[in-house]
């Protein structure tokens, strides 16, 4: 039924890597001998019964999965990587509704899209506890997801200070911070100038400490630490053993302009960052810092033991903390090892003032003193998840594989082929301190041939792979929209959603739950339609205005029956809005075209959802 | 590992369904006897491996879902059901940039969502051809995707006087034209401010002829029929012995206002409307009839021929034409049969003015002269497929299951419940002259319990369902975002989509194809910028204008390999395009920030993506 394609190396390096890294790149993809034709027929058997999630019968594992410059968060279920939904953040999203109403196109501000990169589950103790989601976005910009609902409520930003905010949205393991990093250093406070030419001297990046309410999960700027203009690039935050640190690994630490790579690659070694948050958060309680762009920034120089650098091959991408706390694994991303610093030998170094110098004040540590093992796990080593057992899997972009390895005995075990050029990989709770291993995904960058063309915009692919086993299988292939940089898997008995609002809990000021109360009031040339939903259908049925006329229609869905939701669309005024069982949403325009508009149910809801509908009409001036 | 969910029914009705139809709703959903457990576990297993598709496999079939309100189409491989790609349509969608550049921004106006219901590929004797790709919306627009690269090209409307373009966007079998029709009337031409309490005279609908241009795909407005306020509902084209005509179901028949749950289901009968669209076609380029709102409109009562319509259970939904042309299968939603109109028997009726009356002087034709037979299928026939040797698929929504039986016979053979509340259905090559048979996609309206809890925004529900065998069978349950109304199901070797845009095609008067010729240039306070985006950087790097400045940035991605796109991510300024090998895009917009702006390649390239990136800077006024 299905043809094999023929697996193809896709890797597409750019001509300067081989200058850069001086590494031979030959090809590895996965071999297909006639001989394993048999085996692999069983396999696929095998991989189709495990992957395969009968009608009725529900995924054991939520994946929510960055959507990178889409702006949303996708949801999967796991091990059949059924896509179930997605959840709309930074982007309008006329399905739910999202960012046409007057509440959420608040939220979203004057920028139609978002750049996610770090899904972040909530944890409590260092596990997650299926509370909220935190994402990022390059804006310089951080959203809660309650997970209560799968709503988005509340976005901070674009913070002041913070931009290309990339090295987010890593959360503490108590929730007390979402932390943030600039990836491009600018001149602070935004929108200041200063030439490319002093970017050395006048540009700046910061690292930042987001406050999050353990009661509410609202998000709040907290502190900010001046750095040298490096760029941040990824971040994990310590547990256990590191709890109170945070790390994050940069590049372009030459403070170079032009093509960076080519200028920014001339050193062999980046950095690591070390940050003792608990102490910037006593520095800035303590008033210490200035105030920039209206937060407060505290200069590491001036305030010593807030920030440490630890030397790592060049361009580090991931930097993961081992679910004990121990080990901070990070490498250069063209190297063929990967490195797990020590966090005791760290604070030994500190504490011995164990440096080789500084960059701005701040304390560059010594490697051979830090360094607790590098593991040859292949070229290319990017990112590291963890399963129980101390076990680890680092992606190898170069190698377009993953290689599992064991926390203290730093030996390769394993190594699978992926298809292609793998970036981050998702373990089942892979970021706290118990992960569950049975499932690991690959986040591949590139996916051509794996899937049925569809032009030159090609789909991401990720691939689900069996952990379950010391030997390592790669189960199904999926594909996705750009781009899903991350992902975190948690288990499914975890949430427990609403799938209604109850009316008690409804408190909005124009909310009507009578058929007898909905009604349109004028004060001026302001008009109030307050509306009922039910099936099947709107009330008011019709409603009029004048031209010139602002108009705000409050929408209740009165039903409190799951899986009731109606739409309100109006023809003609770029309008729509899904309104949940339970809730209220507004919409405010100003009536600027006479004429009649109908409205409608966009979302089904019953046998006579076609019927629900109604007139706008708008008296010509 | 998974806990199977009770089947629950949730089916929701609303309370006045009773009333309307007078039938007894009765639970019918799958019943799970302990004894089928064994039976179950090896269909389980069976279904498993038909509908794997092994890592580096390609599925057999494409199927094109409208996105609904999302505004989007969404394409699958079938059978895997995984969704491969989205295509932005009628939303802006930065995952690709859609929407955020000049040329598409354009194309969509200042509408910035859409509500897509029925994809309609183009057909060359009635076979699907591989060529286009038409979605209509409700705002009054239809749209064009070239299926050479899963583009939208145009986007034609709003169409004056269409309001609630439902009707749509159906093709004729040689792709003549694309038709379309008024599911909500109004006064026109748009913008005609007429009382609700004038609905039943002044309010009119039309059904419209959109003509394609057989060579290049491009849709011009052709005519409009003038028709009654009713609301049209679904349509599809004839073919072979009835090619040349377009037939369109209705409801509200009674042009009624208020309730129309109640006020619209006061008569027994509604109508199908059965259009020459040859003679209208041909009235039109006679000169015949009026132009309202710059569209040559033609009255049927002036100009007789053009329109009959045929009695109807009330409320029709779908109206589909079998294979062979031969027959109408259309039926009220509440009925419990479906109907078959026979085409030959139409014509004699019209031969014979067999009519019972008229509507607006449209002959009404008699219910029994033009029927061919009932089919007893069950409770809320919906919607009709084909299958290959006359085999028939009919939609319960009322029942929750699908229907099978056979033209000509007229008799059930199977039925199998779906979960739950099916709306459309989709076989494969379904709606050709040569149905594949094989696979169904069963569209269901409800889902709950159905996948993880999402909270109250759930998805919408799909099954596949096997039709190789006279016994249905559901093979897999897939999910997507709101709302899939419709899909079109195509042999995937009859499609072959470029994956790069070759240099020699780019004729776009700003591209440039070496980095030498990149530059800024400046006419009073208009900037133009040419780039180049290639891995690893984009030329200029970096690049200043003044406060204030028109800026127009051309990028051209100089890649000519595939799946080397290029994002260019502008912080702070709202813009994301990306950049496909061989394209160029342009992005205006006016400097109104002094600053420092970073831009970076949104879209993963290569191990120096990272790399990828520059500064714009904004000088003060």
């Amino acid at each position: 039924m299905t043809r094999r394609s023929t697996a193809r190396t896709t890797r597409r390096l750019a001509g300067g890597v081989l200058l850069f890294t001086g590494v031979l790149l030959t090809s590895q993809c996965a071999p297909r001998s006639p001989d394993s034709a048999r085996a692999n027929a069983s396999d696929a058997a095998a991989a189709a019964q495990k992957v395969y999630v009968a009608p009725g019968d529900l995924d054991p594992y939520y994946m929510f999965a960055s959507g990178g410059h889409s702006g949303q968060v996708y949801v999967y279920g796991l091990p059949s990587m059924r896509h179930i939904t997605t959840i709309p953040v930074f982007t309008p999203y006329p399905a739910t509704g999202y960012g046409f109403d007057d509440e959420s196109k608040k939220m979203l501000g004057n920028l139609t899209w978002g750049d996610v990169h770090h899904p972040s589950l909530s944890e409590t103790n260092g596990e997650y506890d299926g509370r909220w989601l935190f994402v990022n976005e390059m804006n310089g910009r951080v959203a809660r997801i309650d997970l209560r609902d799968f709503k988005t409520k509340q976005i901070l930003g674009p913070v002041p200070n913070v931009s290309g905010n990339h090295g987010s949205a890593f959360v503490t393991p108590n929730s007390e911070y979402t932390m943030m990093a600039s990836r491009f250093s600018i001149p602070i406070p935004k929108g200041t100038y200063a030439s490319v030419d002093k970017y050395a001297t006048d540009y700046k990046g910061v690292v930042a400490g987001i406050k999050i309410d353990p009661k509410s999960g609202e998000m709040s700027v907290g502190w900010q630490i001046l750095t040298p203009p490096f760029d941040w690039d990824l971040g994990d935050a310590g547990k256990k053993a590191s709890d109170g640190w945070m790390f994050w690994s940069s590049y372009n630490t030459e403070r170079a302009t032009g093509k960076l790579e080519v200028t920014a690659s001339q050193r062999d070694r980046d950095y690591i960052a070390a940050v003792d948050w608990r102490a910037a958060e006593k520095a800035a309680a303590d008033g210490k810092g200035t105030m920039i762009g209206g937060v407060r920034v505290l200069d590491p120089k001036a305030i010593p033991g807030l920030l440490y650098l630890l030397p790592c091959g060049k361009s580090p991408h991931g930097v993961d903390v081992s679910p004990d706390g121990k080990y901070i694994i990070g490498s250069g991303k063209l190297q063929s090892v990967t490195v797990a610093f020590s966090f005791d030998k760290i604070q030994a170094a500190i504490k011995n003032k164990d440096f080789t110098g500084d960059e701005d004040g701040i304390p560059v540590l010594k490697y051979e003193s830090v360094k607790e093992a590098e593991v040859p796990v292949g070229l290319g080593p990017l990112h590291t998840q963890f399963g129980p057992d101390g076990m680890a899997y680092t992606s190898l972009f170069v190698d377009s594989a993953v290689a599992s390895w064991k926390l203290g005995q730093w030996q390769v075990i394993d190594k699978i082929p992926v298809s292609y050029a793998i970036g981050h990989l998702s373990a089942a709770e892979g970021d706290t301190v118990s992960p569950d291993g049975v499932f690991l995904v690959a986040l591949n960058k590139l996916s051509h041939g794996r899937h049925l063309p569809v032009g030159p915009s090609q789909p991401e692919a990720s691939q689900l792979v069996d952990i379950s086993q010391e030997k390592m299988k790669i189960l199904t292939d999926a594909f996705t929209e750009p781009e899903p940089h991350y992902a975190q898997i948690i288990k499914a008995d975890k949430l427990k959603p609403v799938e209604v609002y109850p009316k008690e809990e409804n408190t909005h000021p124009l909310a009507v739950w009578d058929v007898k109360d909905v009604g349109v009031t004028r004060q001026g040339s302001k008009v109030t339609v307050k509306m009922v939903a039910v099936r099947s259908a709107f009330y008011p049925q019709t409603f009029e205005v004048n031209e010139g006329d602002t108009v705000t229609i409050a929408i209740t869905n009165i039903e409190q029956t799951t899986d009731e939701l109606h739409g309100f669309g109006l023809l003609d005024y770029n309008t729509n809005v899904v309104i949940d069982p339970g809730e209220t949403k507004t919409i405010t325009f100003v009536a600027n075209k006479h004429g009649v508009f109908p409205y409608y149910c966009t979302n089904f809801c019953s046998a006579l959802h076609q019927e629900m509908q109604g007139y706008f009409t708008v008296k010509p001036r």
